[in-house]
Formats: structure tokens, C-alpha cells, sequence
């Protein structure tokens, strides 16, 4: 498509890569332990409910990519949501997991850390299940297709692989002269994992034995939630097929050649490979995506523009076995992005709701989304009749900055799609939008994942007529060409100074009191942050009188603003995360702290505030005393980007 | 002198860090066993011989940085030049070195290593001598100050730390919040190690016993050369008051701003540190660097000229500690030099003889040397007088390149100056340039690191009238020029694809057989040369159509070239050497192979290679393949820095 629409190089990036597949039908059984007999056992393919298309033939068996393949019995153990919290209550309250198999349910972190600590802990297989309590909040009659409710058939799948990118390529590309690591030294499980339906989940669950679970463990399903294990007399077999597989993959580069400075580039990207039909994540990503491309180049073909610096359109693959496509891209072509992306502006699905614009992003890009949200007429009839025209005044009316009430929040920016290599290892300031639903009601969107991702529920229940998708398609857009095209770039620094004023001042409430009482101060680190915040007011304030019809003088303040991004980037990683370079955008590397930033540092002292007595409390200073000094000679260091002096 | 001569911009960099003093004699001492009674002892300090100057009360005790304080006592084993082979055979012929100090001569190798090997046998201390067989070639009775060569109370001091910058703060700048290493886990010795002269050694190696030493292992000392121990009835006693002190030292930094680019440097350095008077190392560089800023600005001042980037001076503190000036620097500016720098042009000492130039370099560097060098009037008048009228002709006709005859020979950068930071971390494209003595005659320059690098041995023996420093500093500076005026950067391309290809012939040419006979090949590793290549020649191509009035072309290509150098780093750094980031132009990590570039590769293969009964050669295979594919994806995506394509 984008070569039928003209755009100037079109071509793909090719990987092999390992990816996974079930070859034959995974399989969850009860067995009677006297008679061998199987009480129950598990549907292998989620069944067709609605839409023609999915009664095709080649709709996958049911699985976790990247789970270790294997015949496996034995008794079953409830973890709740999986976290580490759960396991600890669980082995507090003597339920032996080694050699079980742990029944979790989805819904709270990441699902690969699930089975890591349940692997951790010996377990012999993890089934990862859909509760009703958090999937089909209002009943199991109103679901699916009816409403945009999982279904009891549905099925939430997704990969299981800790890392990002190729599992057997670390830190460097997939081509074909790759180094492959051995398998067995890969993030990924050891032990069989299988997803199951809440339907099937029904008599794993009500096979349970042991204990009642605490209130808060309960889920929806019309059984006694016990912690396990399974009755004595009864067993769980897990059949699971799903084994590695290697693969080449292909990455979809276009791009719109910058009149200017063509070796500028504006990167927008989207995954392309989905669990099944995937008409949410990706496929209304995808439609933006195309519908943004075809527009640009209608523009440039019918009025003559052409944007000042290049827009490039990526599409992405195997995404969804954890970002494979995106980080291996950014592995080879780490050099040159580094070097010349102004920004990486990502939309995995464009829609889970169309309640609100929901955006996250590195602050850099906060003025950028939010002007371009205001120029967009609200897609929203009902809001637009009550005089809230634009995109900008529903987002602003119900996802306001919870601080600065005044304006729309903008999100931190996770770890879960494609934007992380860009920001993370390269230091390219990020963007990820998407319509979003009501958050004051829980539940990430339902269906994910599931069969039941159909065309159907994104033309009939989320966005009838495509406005929603229209709407985000004109925001992104806008976006894009707000940075490819003026010739000063409009990065927000007075956002990131502010941001990183806010982050150290929760940083210094939260954890001041320790730092005091273990003779140790912020001071320095308050300090970094006080002196790139004065150096950004001085560039904003040169910025004013840069000379316009002079290039150089131009191109020379905007990468000084680029450079901005990249100077927070530690080559040498975080503590225990080789991964993640970025000290101040950084995910938390567990879900709970997951609205901090410096997480790097907030993650330490977390560690050492939540220290028990088996815990090495002197190297936990000693990371905090290390990576503290790392961020702050990092802070220091930053404001530097925004000065010529060398001192 | 830099404010006084009217640079734009004149500061200090200064960080804290770890040095290392006497603070009281340091003596090594021959004892008789029964009595106690001491039958010789070192002197403390050189004697002054010559140069009014040399009398001064201050000059300090002589010492090894970063020694350890102690008082031992041992009896002594001869190690010769203290290589890694030196000590295999000792070991091999039943020499115990545990518990014994090891007695070697400088000459070979970094002076930390040899005491890093002894220290891992479990030598209790080091004592580090001038031989006169390397360093009085002409007798003990022609030495200073009638001639360059080292008299018998010669002194080679120098540190004995094994890694490069403040030993306390790896990988980050020592500012003042910086986080500092226990010293203990510090890369310095836990031994003492103490220099002595050739006059003092004398007694301790006339002491010896045991069996004779191998004809390669002896020295020009008027005694028997033997292994040792020491003979029953005596021991050395080393006490040693060298111990670490924290200090704050300054780099100077001065800038010419440029009129156009100011955010592109051309970056000048030399070290100010020295031992005692240091008059050749760095003083004769000082002079150089002094002198050349002083004629840049009287440029300036008198004709208008001012140069289109910004030329930097750095005069680097504590280099003798092991780069730490420099590195630090480098450490807490990276992310700006990383994006900024176009070369990094250094000169440690401006001369050690005056029978050629001498210019170490990256690839991308050889041209502008070679056309400065024919742009200087020959400083010897003799060769003048014979026809070769520029320093070029003489360069060329005393030092032709071993493989293209017709042109000078531009050797590998090694790692023992300020370079080092800029170019293995950085990826900046450096020089290093002297004028140097005549290499077919052995022997570094005699006096090194002694009392006696005075300015008398510049003046009246290296160059009298200051003609050959005259001559460097003029094509020091039209190096500089040539690469801060041009508005077209003229880094030679061809020679770097020339360089790899060579270089990659040999390692074929070396390795070939034995990767066929273990199932592997260089292929991927030859095609991204090839690719290298051919992306360099389309480039090349691409420069001829440049629009010279497009400002932003310009620039664009420019930073492409500039590019180059910085995609052969690997952040996750060489095999066991994260401190060394380029691929292709690091030293190799041992001294025996320093010939050689592309060592992360060829230190692998000759550890493979030289693999004795003891390896794990599974393990030497494992290393070697993971950096042969990270290489060979290095070289194929620095292709794609010459080029705007992205896949």
C-alpha cells in the first residue's frame, strides 16, 4: 500500500528471528488419579461466536508463544494475578509450589513475570487464565458479540518471553551472520504455559482444594476460590505443543523524503502481526497508519507540500511475541537513529474505548500532542453538542493532569510496544496515542488477545463510522508534521525540566526521611535537576533570537535539542537492567511503581525501604549509592547538550 | 598563557581523584640474612648531574604510582622484560615466585602488566629496572649528559594502574558527587613496586643465585645474569611510602569559536603533568600546543581569518596516572563530544628524536597529515640540502609504508595517551604525532619518565634551535586548519575501506585455515567489508554533486562522514574489555599482537590459536563467535552511516 501510494522508498527489513507456534492442540485435563479417567479437558481453539471470519480453518490452536513444550501432571495451586506479592502469601501460608502446576489469572502485570516466579518457585506448569471479575465486569450473559465482554470461550493469549527482541540475539541484530545464544540461555520458560478460557479454567479452579482464598483473591466464576491444591483424588495433565520455531520476519519501511533536511527523520510505527484477527491490536493501528500515509502523499501530490525533514512509516512484525520486530530494527540501525531521529511517534492499537485521547510520551513531546489535539474536531457528537469541539476539550474534561489541572495528562510511557528501543536504548523522544476507555472503570479493553478481536467489534461496538480512528489518524498526523516541518523544532525542554523538578521533589518526599536518617542527601541530585532546569531557561531564551535565514544556526539549536534526549542515556544501563538505558524515562522494572520515573533510582530505593531480614541491605546501598551518583553526573551532564561551552 | 593570547572561551575542568605519592624514602635494601646487616641500599632520589635545575629541592622520592605502601622482605627472582612469557617460563623451570619480589627490566610492556602478572603468582613485591642493554646502547660511559641515554642513576618512574582514569569512579566522571570504588576493588596493585636505577639494581641482581638466565634474558650489566632466588645468606628488604592520596586536578579547555559551526570541534591536546621536569614528555608538546594557539589567534587578530568550526585546546592534567585527566573528561562530556567532535588531533611529546615524523592515526585521518606534512619546510637541513625539502619528503623517504611504498606510513593508535577516551569510548576520528629517533636502532627514548628529561636534552642534544617543534607544530596546526576551515570535512573514506580490507586479508590470510578446519568461515565478515566499500565509493561519488551553497547539504554530508568513526563502537564493548567500544581500531590487549586492528577479533583467534592442554576452548570458540557476528553487524550497519537509506 505505501508503494501504491507513491511514497519515496518503500523496502523491508528482514530478521530471522525465533518465534514459537503450537503443532498440535494444547491440552488441560482433570484425571480422575485412580482410574486415569479424564473428568474434563480443555477446548483447543476458542470457538467461532459472531463474525464470518472467524470460522476459518486456519485459526491457531490456543497458546503462549514461547512456552517450553511437555506432557506435565500434577496437582494445581491458585496464585491470584501472579504477582510476587501472591507467591509470597502463598508460600507464608505453607502451599508448597514446587512440582505444581500455578493457575494465575491475567489482569495485573506483565504475564512473563507470572510464570518467572512461578518457575522460580519449581513449579512444574502455569495455566494463565481469564477471570470473569476482570474481563466480563458486567455478567457472563453480556458478552461477546453482544458487548465488548470476553466471552467464557475467550481466550487471552501473548508471549511469555521476558526480554525484548530476539530471545537469541541480545543486544544485536538478527541477520543472518547473528551469533544465536543457545536456547537454554534464553529469557524464555523453561516449563510448559497454557492460556486458558474462564470456561475451562471452571474445572481447574473447582478442583481445588485447601483453604479458602482471602477476599481479595476471589474472582467471578460460581465456584469457592480456594488456594489449592487440586483434591486428592484428582490430578491436572497439561498436553502443551507449543515449541520455538525459527523464522524471518519482515519490518515495512516508507518513506516521505524531507525537502530540507532529509536526514531528519520523523518515525511513525505500528506492529503488524496479531494473536489471531487482532481488528484492535493492531489492525486499527494499522488503518491509521495506511489512511496517514495516503493522506500525506495526497497532500504533497495535490498541494505541493513536502514536509522539511523526512516521515517515515514503519511497520512492524512479531511484535506481539515481545516487541521482536522494533528491537532488532533498532539494533542494527542504532547508529543512524541515534543520530538523526527527531522523534519516534508509535500507535499500537488506535482504539480500546472512545471514551478519551489517551497519550503517553516523553515530556519532550508533551506541547507537541497537546496543540495538535486542539486542532482536531471532537469525534464525540454528544461531547462536540456540549461545546466541546475539539479532541483537546473532551481529553482535557475527563483525563485531566492531576496536578496541573489546567491541561490534559500525558501519560509515562511503559514498556509494551514498539517505542522502547527508540527511547530507551537510543534516547529518541516518544510518543504512544490511542483512544481509550473510561479508566475509572478497571479492566483493560476485554477481548484482548482473544479470538474475538474482530472486525465487528471495532465497526459495530467501538467506533461505528471509523470517527474515532479518523480523529486519532488527524492528531497523529498532526503531530508528525509539527516536527518534520517547522524549521525551529517545538520539543517542550521547560516540560522536561519541569517534569524532572516534580520527579525529584516525589523522589525527595518519599524517600528524604531515609536518605537522612542513613546519613546520606539528595543534594547534589536536587542540584543536577535545579541546573539543567536554568540551562533550559537560557535556551529558550536564545532560542528567540536564532536567526532564521540562517541554516546552520537553525540546525544547530534544533540538535542541540535532540541531543537533549540521548544525554540521559547511561551506556552502562541500569542496575540489573543491561536493557534499559534511559535513567529518567525508564519503566519500573516491577509494575507496582509504575507511575514513577528515575525508576532506576526510585526502583533502589524502593528495594531498600521494602527490605526484609534475609535481604543484603549493604548492597542495596551500595546500588543506590552507585546508580544516585550515575543519575546525577547524568543530569549534570544534560544540560550541557544545550550549551556550545565545554567545561 | 590562553587568556593572555585572547581565546574566546578559557576554563577548567577538574575533577576529584585518586593520585598516588611518597611520603617518606622509598628504599630497597640488600641485607645478610644472619646479621641483619645492610650491605647496599638504593638511593632515594636521582642526583642531580647536569642542568641547574635538576638540583631542586623538590624533586620528589622516586616511586611507581598507585604502588601499594609496605615493608617486605624477600628473596628475588629475575623475571627479564616480565611478559606474560617471561613468567611461563620461570614457572615452567620450577621457579617459585609466591612470596618472592620479582625483579624486571623495563622495555617491553606496560609496566602495570608486569606487575599484574607477578602480583598473580603471588610475588610479595616488584622492583622495575633500567637495564643499560636497552636503554645505554652506546656504553654506560656515553650516557647523560654528554649524550640521550640513561646514566646509571636513571630512574624510570610511571604508574603501575592496569585500566584508564581516576581508579575510583569507572565509567563516570569524578565530579564531586561522583560514587568512588573501594580502593581495594580499584585496578592498582596490592604489592609494593618500587623503580630502581641501573646503578642499584646492580647489587640486587649480582645476589642472585640459582641457574643462569637465557642468553635473550641478559642484560649489559657487568655480572652474571641468574634467575635467582637470592643467594641463601641474603633478602632484599623493599620499604615503600607510595601510597594514595585524593587530589583535585584541572584539564585547561580554550576554544576558538568558529564563525560558522561552532558546534563542531577540532579538538587539540596535550598532557601539563610530568614526571620531575618532563621537558621532552609533554613539555615539548606543551610548547607546541602553547605556540600554536598563540599563532592561531595572532591569525585571527591580524588577517580576519576564523576557522568556519571551532578549534578546542585541552591541555589534560595527570596523564602519567593513566589518562585520568583526559578520560574523565571524556567520561562527563560524552554525550556532546559524541555528537560534536570531528577529530581528535593529541601530541604527548613532541619529539623523541629528530630523525622523522611520526604520526599514529584513524584511517579517516591519513590524508590530512600526509597534505599538512608536504606543506612544512623540512626542518633538517641536511635532507633539505639533499632535495627533500619538506617534512613529508623525509618522513617518506626514512619511513615509507611497509605495503604501499609510495606514501608514509601512518601507524596504529595504541592506548598509552589522551587519545585513548576520544577514540576507543567516543569513536572521534585521533591523531598522534612526534618527530621520533630512528626506529631501526632499538630502544625507546633513554631518559623517559627519569630527572634527566630536562631541557637541556631538548635544547642542546634533540633540537637545538627548536627547528623539528617549529616544524610539528606547523603541521600540527595545518591538521587542524584543514580540518576546521574546508567546508567539506576532508576525512579519507578510501583509506578506512582500504584499511578494513587489509586488515581483513590478513586475518584471513593468519586464521583462514584454522576457522575452515573448526566449521566456520570469515564470509559475513568479508561481505561487510565488501559493503563498506562499495557504500564509501558510491559516497565518494555522491560528494562531487554536492550543492556548496546548500548550508544544509553541506552539513548533512558532513555529519555523515562524521558518522563513520562512531558506528564502529559497540556499546556493550571488546570481549573482557568493556572499557574499549571500537570494533575496529582498539589495541590489541595483549602488547605481543599491537601490530594488528580489529583485536577484539584477533586476540580471540590468537587465544585459539595459542590454546594450551590448560584452556577451555569450547569457551575460546564461544567468545570468538559472538564477536565475529557482533563485528561483522558493525561493519555492515557503518555502511549505512554514508547513506540517508533506513533498511
Amino acid at each position: 500500500m505505501f508503494r501504491e501510494y507513491g511514497l519515496d522508498d518503500v523496502n523491508m527489513a528482514s530478521y530471522s528471528v525465533l518465534l514459537s507456534y503450537p503443532d498440535g492442540p494444547n491440552m488441560v485435563r482433570l484425571v480422575d488419579a485412580e482410574s486415569g479417567l479424564v473428568l474434563a479437558e480443555s477446548s483447543p481453539k476458542q470457538p467461532p461466536l459472531y463474525a464470518p471470519e472467524e470460522s476459518r480453518d486456519d485459526v491457531p490452536y490456543s497458546f503462549n508463544a514461547y512456552a517450553a513444550p511437555g506432557n506435565v501432571s500434577g496437582r494445581v495451586v491458585y496464585a491470584n494475578y501472579g504477582r510476587q506479592e501472591d507467591f509470597n502469601y502463598l508460600v507464608a501460608n505453607g502451599i508448597d509450589i514446587a512440582g505444581k502446576i500455578v493457575i494465575a489469572r491475567y489482569g495485573m502485570i506483565f504475564r512473563a513475570n507470572i510464570v518467572n516466579y512461578a518457575e522460580a518457585l519449581g513449579a512444574a506448569g502455569v495455566l494463565l487464565y481469564t477471570d470473569p471479575a476482570d474481563f466480563a465486569l458486567d455478567g457472563q450473559d453480556a458478552v461477546y458479540p453482544s458487548t465488548v465482554m470476553m466471552p467464557p470461550s475467550g481466550t487471552q493469549q501473548g508471549t511469555v518471553k521476558l526480554t525484548d527482541g530476539d530471545p537469541l540475539t541480545p543486544f544485536y541484530p538478527s541477520i543472518e551472520s547473528a551469533f544465536h545464544i543457545p536456547e537454554e540461555e534464553a529469557a524464555i520458560p523453561k516449563i510448559p504455559v497454557q492460556p486458558l478460557s474462564y470456561e475451562d479454567a471452571y474445572f481447574v479452579l473447582n478442583s481445588l482444594g485447601g483453604p479458602e482464598v482471602p477476599v481479595a483473591w476471589r474472582g467471578a466464576l460460581n465456584i469457592t476460590y480456594r488456594v489449592g491444591p487440586t483434591q486428592l483424588a484428582r490430578y491436572v495433565n497439561m498436553e502443551v505443543h507449543t515449541h520455538n520455531v525459527p523464522a524471518v520476519i519482515h519490518d515495512v519501511i516508507a518513506v516521505i523524503r524531507g525537502a530540507e533536511e532529509p536526514d531528519r527523520y520523523v518515525i511513525l510505527g505500528n506492529h503488524r502481526d496479531a494473536w489471531i484477527f487482532g481488528a484492535i491490536d493492531p489492525s486499527s493501528g494499522t488503518a491509521v497508519m495506511v489512511e496517514l500515509s495516503r493522506v500525506l502523499m495526497r497532500m504533497r501530490n495535490e498541494t505541493g507540500w513536502r514536509p522539511r525533514r523526512s516521515v517515515v512509516f514503519c511497520s512492524w512484525a512479531a511484535e506481539e511475541y515481545g516487541l521482536v520486530g522494533s528491537v532488532e530494527y533498532t539494533e542494527q540501525f542504532r547508529t543512524q537513529l541515534h543520530s538523526r531521529a527527531v522523534a519516534y511517534l508509535n500507535m499500537d492499537l488506535a482504539l480500546l474505548g472512545n471514551y478519551s485521547l489517551k497519550a503517553s510520551a516523553a515530556p519532550l513531546l508533551y506541547e507537541v500532542v497537546w496543540e495538535a489535539a486542539k486542532l482536531v474536531a471532537n469525534p464525540d457528537a454528544t461531547e462536540a453538542a456540549a461545546g466541546r469541539t475539539t479532541v483537546y476539550d473532551t481529553w482535557l474534561a475527563r483525563k485531566p493532569d492531576p496536578v496541573y489541572s489546567t491541561r490534559p495528562q500525558v501519560e509515562l510511557l511503559g514498556s509494551g510496544s514498539d517505542y522502547k528501543g527508540f527511547l530507551y536504548n537510543l534516547g529518541i523522544p516518544s510518543l504512544d496515542i490511542c483512544y481509550n476507555h473510561d479508566e475509572s472503570v478497571p479492566g483493560w479493553y476485554p477481548l484482548y488477545h482473544s479470538l474475538y478481536e474482530t472486525f465487528a467489534v471495532v465497526d459495530e461496538l467501538y467506533d461505528q463510522g471509523f470517527l474515532f480512528q479518523a480523529a486519532l489518524a488527524r492528531v497523529w498526523g498532526l503531530v508528525a508534521v509539527s516536527l518534520s516541518d517547522p524549521q525551529l523544532l517545538p520539543l517542550s525542554l521547560q516540560e522536561y525540566a519541569l517534569f524532572i523538578s516534580d520527579v525529584q521533589q516525589q523522589i525527595l518526599q518519599d524517600f528524604g526521611q531515609l536518605m537522612t536518617d542513613n546519613n546520606r542527601t539528595f543534594d547534589h541530585f536536587l542540584d543536577a535537576g535545579r541546573s539543567f532546569s536554568a540551562r533550559v531557561d537560557q535556551f529558550t531564551q536564545e532560542l528567540l533570537f536564532v536567526d532564521l535565514d540562517d541554516d546552520l544556526a537553525v540546525r544547530r539549536v534544533n540538535d542541540q535539542q535532540m541531543l537533549v534526549e540521548r544525554s540521559f542515556l547511561d551506556p552502562q544501563g541500569l542496575p540489573g537492567r543491561a536493557d534499559f538505558n534511559h535513567v529518567v524515562l525508564a519503566p519500573s522494572a516491577s509494575d507496582a511503581y509504575s507511575g514513577t520515573a528515575i525508576t532506576g533510582l526510585t526502583d533502589a530505593l524502593h528495594a531498600i525501604a521494602d527490605a526484609g531480614p534475609d535481604d543484603d541491605i549493604a548492597a542495596l546501598w551500595r546500588t543506590l549509592d552507585e546508580h544516585l551518583a550515575a543519575v546525577t553526573s547524568i543530569i549534570y551532564s544534560s544540560a550541557m547538550s544545550l550549551t556550545l561551552q565545554l567545561w
